[in-house]
């Protein structure tokens, strides 16, 4: 059996994805793939990615240079959710320019930033 | 204006969630949260999350005791992710009666188990 066939797709065709930096734990992003972008994640070592919003296959880094080497692709008890251990290339992971997206914490009933911006996302996305 | 309505809910009215522990940094879980399971989980420092297939509440370690007892709630920049940092007491996350439920690694072209069951799970559910 194919090990792309053991993966439980949903109605869309898409599984969920969560990034994590292998050497430090951290999580990195969220995102999805469909069957394309999974393989082609694990032909490369280079996440690939499916986008929900623009309909495509979206090779993570392809415009920020900011790529994520898999160093490990896992899959969970229920079969329908990948982890990816990756190395993030640049130390930045979000569009905003900050290490991982996930930069707002709830502290007394308000959502806080306690995370900087690395570098300028108008110098990150040069070409757009 | 309401923490919980910066939160964007999709269609359904649930939000993915990554369950990661808080001192070690592994990912243990992930899950759905409605905005009633957001609330209780920021109410009670427990996690409740929303059980898609049994379409209700659900109180993780209600049963087995395995509660996750809640650290820190984050939210990716676009507003569409939780990351909850967590204590999971009993060290046992996944119903399989391991640590986490990503306990299948990729390896020439195969899923292969690489983690321990720690408790029987019919030593876990003694109730079901």
């Amino acid at each position: 059996m194919n090990w792309l066939d053991e993966v439980t797709w949903d109605a869309n065709g898409l599984v969920p994805v969560i990034a994590q930096e292998h050497d430090t734990g951290r999580v990195l992003m969220f995102a999805w793939m469909n069957r394309e972008a999974l393989q082609l994640s694990s032909e490369t070592n280079q996440a690939v990615y499916w986008s929900r919003s623009r309909n495509k296959l979206w090779r993570k880094g392809e415009e920020s240079g900011h790529v994520q080497k898999i160093h490990e692709i896992r899959l969970d008890c229920d079969e329908d959710v990948i982890l990816l251990k990756v190395e993030q290339v640049g130390g930045i992971a979000c569009h905003t320019g900050r290490h991982n997206c996930f930069f707002k914490t709830l502290k007394d009933g308000n959502w806080l930033i306690d995370q900087p911006v690395i570098k300028n996302p108008d110098e990150i996305y040069k070409h757009e």
